[in-house]
Order: C-alpha cells, then sequence, then structure tokens
C-alpha cells in the first residue's frame, strides 16, 4: 500500500531554541520503504540526525528565535497492517532478546509493577498468545471512553485503570501495563495512522509475540489499515514528536494520511 | 443474641499522654443493647466522655508514662446481622436525609471523586437497590485477596481498586468508595465481629437503603452472624479505637467476641 | 464594617433536578450580622433549609428542567478580619473541643497523615502559635503560584505540595493540611471576599487557635479586609456553593461585594 | 585503591527458574580495572552474558528447582571517588549526547515532570553546575531521614519528596528526579560502596556534568571513599541484581567490601 504523508507544525519561539524533533518514520525496513521523504524547517538551520537509546533517528537542531514551522511530506510503500493471529505465542522470559526485556519493566506512565494484580485478574487465567494481547485490547475499547479533555501529560495507566477516559496515548499506555504485568514485552509507538477521525499523529502500542512486533490500537475495534511508526519507547516520555529546550508557542498543527491512488481516504 | 465481648490492650507511654478510647459498642438502640459493660484502665485516670462529629462517644483521658492498659468487658443483646433485601430501596437525592448526605461525599480513604467511572462501569447496569450493594459486596469478594502486609495506613480505595489485596480496612473503604459513586451513602464502621478467625476489632462498611444502614462485609462470603458497632465515619480516619497524642509502644492485643451461653464460637 | 453582596449562577438543566443550594452567609453571630437577605432562584420552587454534618445551612429543592437561576443579595455587617496575633496559643489536644477535633484529621483533598514528616521538616522548629500558623501562608504564598488552569477538582494538597501551583483552594487544603500535620485543627471555609480580583467566590482555611477560629488566607500577602464565610467543612469536598444531582450546564456566574457607602472597593 | 569484594545470596526455587544476575561490575575501564573476578552458582548451569539497553552486562541462566546460590568474588582496581568540582558544568541541551539524553527524561520511580516546580523552587535560584548538584544532595541529606520499613519497592521520588524517609534507593530517585527536572541528564547506579554500615549493595545517582558521570550519593554528607558501579538504569527498575521469573524464597546475603591490604575497612 502506498501512502502520502504530510505534517506540518508551526510555533513561535521566543528565543535561539535547541530542538529536537521526531516525525520521520523510522524502523524503516520490509515492511515500511520510504519511497520519497521531504524534510523541510522554515527558517532552515542546520541539523545532525543522531539516534537515540531505543534506535530511533532524532533531528537535532537550533531554532533561531521567531516564527519555527517544519513541514515533511513522504511516500511510503507500507505492508497493511496485520491483525494479530490468535496462536501468536508469548515467549517464555528465557527467548526475549535482550533489546526486547527492557519493554517487561515498568515505567513513567506504565507502571505494571502496580498493576499486576488487576492484570492478573482480568487476563491471568486465559490462555496466553495472542488471544489475550487481543483482549487486553478489546477490554480497553469496552471500559474505557475516548474522550478528549479527560486527561493531561501526567496522566498515567495508573490513572487510567480507574478513571476509564482518555485519549490514544492513555490507551496505549494502558494496553502496555497490562502486557507488562502478564511478562509481556509492549512498548509504545507514536506514528501515522491511515484513517484517523480526526486526523492526528497517533500513539498505539506493540507487544512482542512470536518474535515479532505486532500493533495493537486499543482505540479502534478492528485492523486499522495501515499504522506508519516514527518513533518506539518505553511510553510517550520517550518519543516525542518535538521537544523545544526552552519556551515556545504553539500555532497551528497538520497531519494527514492518504492512500495514493485510492481517492477518498484521508483521514 | 446475647454476645460476650472482651477487649484489651497494653502500651507503655514515654509521657504523661492525652488519650482517645473508642472501644464501647456506639449507636446502642434497639438492635444492640447493652447488659452490662465494664471499662477499666490501669492506672485509672479520670475520664470524660464526650460526643464526636460523627455521634460517636469518645472517652478522652489523660495517661500517665509508663504501662498502660485498657480492659473492656460487656455483654450486649444483639439483633442477628441481616442480610440486605435485595428490594430494599436505593433513596433518590432528595430523600437522602442531612445527616447522611455526609457519606455520599468523598474522603480521604474513599475517594468516590475519583472511582466514579470504574464504578458506574462495572455497576452501573444493574438494577439498583440491595441486590446491587450485594453485587459491590461480592465483587470486591471475588476481586480483591485479603492478605496481611499487602497495605498499610496510607492505603486508600484508589489503591486498592487496581492492586487487589488488603485487609478488612480496605476492603471496607473500597466498597464504601463505589456506593458513594453511584450516589449511596455509605460509612465506615469500626466494630466487633462474631466469628472473626484470627479475632481481632473489625472494619466494615455500612450502606443506607430503604430508610435504614445495612452492614456489608466484602471479607466475607454469605452473612456474618453479629456485627456490633463501636463508631462510625466517613472512613478509617475517624474512628481509631485508640488515639495517643505522644509517644506510644504498642505491647499486646486481646479480642473476644462469643456467644453467651452457647459454647464454642469464640472468635 | 457593612458589605453589600450579590451572587447569581445561571445554568441549564436537562431534567427535574434535586439540588443543594451554600450561598447565604453562615455562621452569623456577633462577627457577621445579616441586616438583610434575599435569595431568588427562578423558577422558584418549593426549598427546605436543612443543616448538614458541621452545621452549615443547606437550601434543598427540585429544580424543574430548563434555564434555572439564583440571585442572592445581602447586606452584612461584618468585623473587619482580624490579623491572626503571634502569640494566638496552639492548643494542646486535651484542650480541643469535641467539635473541633474532626479537623484535625486527614481528609479527601487533606491528607495530613502524607505530610507529617514535611510539615515538620519545614514548620516543626518554629514555635507553636499564631506565628507559626502565619509562617505556614507566608510558606505557600512564597513557594506556591497562584495560576489558573493547572489543577482541576480532583487536585489536593498532596500534588499541591510538590506541584506547587494552584487556585484559592489547592491554597487552602495545602494550608490545612499542613495545620494538621502539627496538630492544629484547620477546616476550609467557602466564602465572600472583599476585594478579591477577579470577584469570584472565595475558599480558604480557618486555623484553630487560642479558643477561636482565625482565618488564613495564603493567596495573600497581608490581612484580607473582609471574609464571610458561608460554609466550612473538612475540605473543599464539603462546602460545594451548588450541587446538582444531575445534568445541568454552567451558563455564567457573577459575585460582588462592595462595602456598602465606601465607592469604589468593589471586588 | 584496590578492593576485595565478596557477594553470595542463596535462594529455594520452586521449580526451574530463567534467572537475570547482574553482581558483576559493569563499565570496567580506566577507573575500574578487574583483577581477578569469580562468579560462582551452585548449582552450576550453563549462563550466557548479554546486554542491556543501557550497555550492562547481564548474565542469564536457568537456575534449576531446589537451593540456588551464587557467590561473587572479584579484587577491583578503583580510582578514589571524586568529590564533585564545583565548576563542573552544566551542560546545555544541545551538548548532551545522544546516549545520555534518556536519562534527562521521566521514568517509573523518577518523575522529574511532576517535580518540576518543587525543583525550581528550591533549585532554580542556584548557579548551574557541580555546586548545584552537591546542594541537591545536601538538600536530600538534610530533609530526608534514613530509615528502613518506611518505603518499599513501589515507592517514587514523588512520594519521597513529601513523605521524608526511605532507604538508599529513595534517596537515589529524588536525586535523580531533581536532577532531570533541572535538566541534567542523572541515572541511577546500583553498585558496591566501601564503608557502607551495615554492609550490603549500595544504590546511588550519577549527574551527568563537564562531560562525565559523577557519583552523587545523598545518604551521605561527605565523599564515599569508593563505590564501584554494577549496572546503570534510568532507575531502580532497570538494574535489578537478581531477577527470577517465578516463585523464589530468599534465605541469606552476605555482602562485604575491603581494601585490600588494608586492615579494618570491611564494611
Amino acid at each position: 500500500m502506498k501512502l502520502n504523508i504530510h505534517a506540518s507544525s508551526s510555533y513561535e519561539l521566543s528565543a535561539d531554541t535547541f530542538t529536537l524533533l521526531m516525525v520521520e518514520p523510522a524502523l524503516v525496513g520490509p515492511a515500511h520503504r520510504v519511497r520519497e521523504e521531504n524534510l523541510v524547517t522554515t527558517p532552515t538551520p542546520f541539523s545532525e540526525l543522531w539516534t537515540d537509546t531505543f534506535g530511533n533517528p532524532q533531528r537535532r537542531l537550533l531554532a533561531p528565535a521567531g516564527p519555527f514551522r517544519y513541514d515533511f511530506k513522504a511516500t511510503i510503500e507500507t505492508e497493511p497492517n496485520r491483525e494479530i493471529p490468535d496462536d501468536a505465542a508469548e515467549h517464555p522470559p528465557k527467548d526475549i532478546p535482550a533489546d526486547a526485556m527492557v519493554y517487561t519493566l515498568p515505567s513513567r506512565y506504565c507502571q505494571s509493577d502496580l498493576l499486576s494484580r488487576v492484570a492478573l485478574d482480568e487476563f491471568g487465567g486465559l490462555p496466553p498468545g495472542g488471544r489475550r494481547v487481543k483482549a487486553i485490547a478489546a477490554w480497553l475499547y469496552q471500559h474505557v471512553e475516548y474522550r478528549y479533555g479527560t486527561t493531561d501529560s501526567m496522566t498515567s495507566a495508573y490513572d487510567t485503570v480507574t478513571q476509564r477516559a482518555g485519549v490514544c496515548r492513555d490507551f496505549a499506555h494502558l494496553t502496555i501495563a497490562f502486557c507488562r504485568a502478564l511478562g509481556i514485552p509492549a512498548r509504545y509507538v507514536s506514528g501515522y495512522c491511515l484513517g484517523l477521525d480526526p486526523p492526528d499523529f497517533h500513539g498505539y502500542a506493540q507487544a512482542y509475540l512470536g518474535g515479532a512486533w505486532y500493533n495493537v490500537d486499543s482505540t479502534f475495534q478492528g485492523v486499522r489499515r495501515a499504522l506508519v511508526p516514527i518513533a518506539v519507547g518505553r511510553d510517550a516520555a520517550d518519543v516525542a514528536m518535538t521537544t523545544f529546550f526552552g519556551a515556545g508557542t504553539f500555532r497551528e498543527q497538520t497531519v494527514e494520511v492518504r492512500e495514493a491512488g485510492g481517492g477518498a481516504s484521508g483521514g
């Protein structure tokens, strides 16, 4: 499937500001092949591309005071998002690779240690594997209300399991915390989603089953047609799209994900 | 039913210490009639009996430095504890009396405001009334593990709903928070319980239904034979059996509740 | 001092709604004498005046579906707000009256048990008395930023002591929690304040010293000229100005407090 | 300085258990040179040495059911622990290397986002650099009580900043959270400490200043003579000495750190 992606945001910076940008799809490989990609910042300072602890490319630049804007356009060839097979296996700990092990541990917004009993109580009796992870996603979809304005950047899985309302970030955090509490490596992904309404950046989970990372989007009943990762991390703290080390005022943002050739499906 | 109650505790106080004692059954009325009652403190200072904000008699005394002990014995004529009738009615707010209204509000250990959605999600679909309150108690009994050492005096319903382990105090707090979140007045009771194993003071909830306060003990499947209230309040913060305003070391405690005439049933 | 008070709010109710109103000044006595008082609700249902657990008069009414508005006007003769005397005495526990004792205990938004050590660390070394309570208020004024939008109705003293931003309600809760942690009875007051900018209902603390309740408003440096209490309670949970038991939409609110005869000092 | 280290622990495992061991000093380089090292597990299964996300060597093994024990002995040549120079520079964000950037982000037990204002309020006015980090450590030493039994494995910096009691792990977490809130990369280290009383494994912080990681041990007034790192991570969640994926019972533990040639200073 070929996707045309367009993301842009503009800000007003009160001083020269060191800035991290993560808007370019990462983990590009067989599943996600970039055909064309164009990132323009206005004004256009020198930028460096580094790699963070979780393997994400991170653009570092010094944005000058005044209006600042980035504009990212890409054409991506992506495999359609797969449903998790019912029999995708949970790994015994000895078979979890070293670089996935960190995703079994609790993190700022995914306190899997505190959610251990509730996870076992709700999902411990289910047979392990893909079906169980889908049961977690279905539980979230049923019991948590998607609602803007009920949470903020400090809300964590420990809150959401009780307060039962939130946005994509909160759904992902609780999904991840439940998986980790059951011993399933799970991580946070920021990415582009085809068909998201209203269009925006998206946050979702990935669970490690049968030797692969599967997408888990508990804000949606069914299977998203396409999800393109930008960055992965332990939770949303690790994958901010833009980080300004200084005072900036957000002006506006546009995110568009369209199927190329296809007509209507802009989201 | 006639009960013989015996409770005693001993302490070592490092200075003359103002002390509040609440070990004498309160709310004595048709359901609980005191036949004999004897409270001895050693040494025996002058004490005053006051009434607190929630109507509980509270003994105030100045305990001298050194060993301090109270010994309380009573014979109580009590009505057997009733099961909540399935059709005991929840009151519309306009029919909740002024002195029960305070028991609809959140408190230190029963944050019903934070548990509003989880309560509605789990119990909002059930028909209101006694059956619903019993469903709450059954949920607690099934989903929360009774286990010493998993909680402390700072644990609240907000913790227990997720951590799902605790002692009688924690069961009562979560039961109360769920009831209040549904608009049902609910309060905390410290009391004496026939058949408690191991014997101890007990904490449980009361819900206001059909014009009466009904006992709800979610640590037990079925109906306790007898529960005798010592004090009621919004949560455990309000009904401490002993409060020392100073440094004291706990030595030992005995609580016995036996059915008079009956033989073995000491708890 | 003579004050003219005018408070009104309007709502749109989607159904007949049982409603509690607390806007009329309570604790009226030598310090606050009502000269004229007029409460009009539109439409005008039958209402009852009850007294809550904390002694506040509470108006109960059934507001019909549709637009609902209350309009309260009063002329109050009030003693000017007193500064706490430096030597106002903290009471040893034995001298705290029974009805003040409940204000030494932790509550939903004033978790004095959790703040015990920080209170002792910051204020335990100061000589007890009025000067210490004023030091608490000064600490709040210096270390907590008054800022709308940083907190919500679930924010508690445990949050504010670290997050250090909030509105009058948050200042009052932390002030109260510190006082209680030191053994000083402290309660929450909703009331009318002369000179508040922008004008609004106000929330502040009262501490019990030298046999009297003193106002503590840590949002203000200096001494408010006049504070007229509407209701007191353990924290903001107990003193809501309006409680709708049903779905209502807030439309608008006006609060005016002016010195009668005086010219400009509308707040 | 030459150190002799001996650490051993024994357990009873109820089944064959996949186990992670991190007891061997990591980050071995000019500052810490291993002269001799001997790790024996009893029984002795095959083990693999992997590297985790933070660069720590991690021994993976399948421990058979029954008694399990590891015994680790090493002789380490270590540079004495350095005091942080007053003028060690804080780095502007643009000069923080990619692999240190993760240590500026909040984590499970170091919620620097929630502690932002308290950190700025307490330390924001101090000149940046080594002196400021030492001021943070001194604040901890003065305001937090070192006391066993006051915290558990779920306690975080957000708790400790208010509850002000804890053990080395809690001191490290709060130190780290304060540093990160000021923009200073800070990480958690588990390690061996010369002179610790009573002897045990140790947890402390490292802050990144002037291009180097400096040890910060806020449980101690002055400068520890020697600290040898075992593993680093975002907080204690990342650096457990032993992780059993299954049920094990702890039996006993010995940790000894002695200066070779020196006589008495066993800790």
